[in-house]
């Protein structure tokens, strides 16, 4: 099944899937940096770096500038919010989810030692 | 480039690029359901669905267990704690960098206030 429309969180969390563009982006929290640079820091060729830097880029995690033959790198606008406020909104959900499951297990107990109490009677 | 080794961040952003596949688990939030439920409501093929559900079952958001010719999906027991300290990680350095950027021009302009004053003495 082909999605043609991705949405914004389709594209920035796909770009986060790898572990090399997660590193790409911890390099540039340190400072810009050439493609050429990076492709070397993480042992990759300048066509594998570039592919990496493109998806990166297309996410608006990385801003590229081209200075004569070299490409400099550095960190986007983008700053997860709204990857953080669904992942946040996950959590929360699966908390209360999981907690109203302990509060029906719970009750159970409740009345199975409510029943006890009576069958004792 | 392939990366045979695909660590957990790995495949749970992977899980999380897709609307349809965040859909699924925001479904779930509500109650179990069937793949065919979930397939109709997505209004998807029931091959399709079983693709999707495949992904978040490898990701550990979803687990599966079939009673008879059904198939029920709940929620898994990730609760994206990893994934939740990554995002804050990146926001909390990305801040860091244009409040340090921020600092930094502040002082360009006190330096060349200082600088003017110099001058008209």
């Amino acid at each position: 099944m082909v999605q043609y429309n991705r949405s914004d969180l389709d594209v920035s969390f796909a770009a986060l899937s790898d572990a090399t563009r997660r590193g790409v982006l911890e390099q540039l929290w340190r400072g810009d940096a050439s493609i050429t640079d990076l492709a070397e820091k993480f042992h990759m060729t300048l066509t594998g770096m570039k592919k990496h830097i493109g998806v990166l880029e297309q996410a608006g995690f990385v801003t590229t500038k081209k200075l004569g033959r070299v490409r400099t790198c550095k960190l986007g606008q983008r700053r997860l919010e709204e990857e953080a406020a669904w992942i946040d909104k996950y959590r929360k959900l699966w908390d209360a989810r999981f907690d109203a499951l302990d509060q029906v297990v719970e009750e159970i107990k409740q009345e199975e030692k409510h029943d006890e109490r009576n069958r004792k009677k």
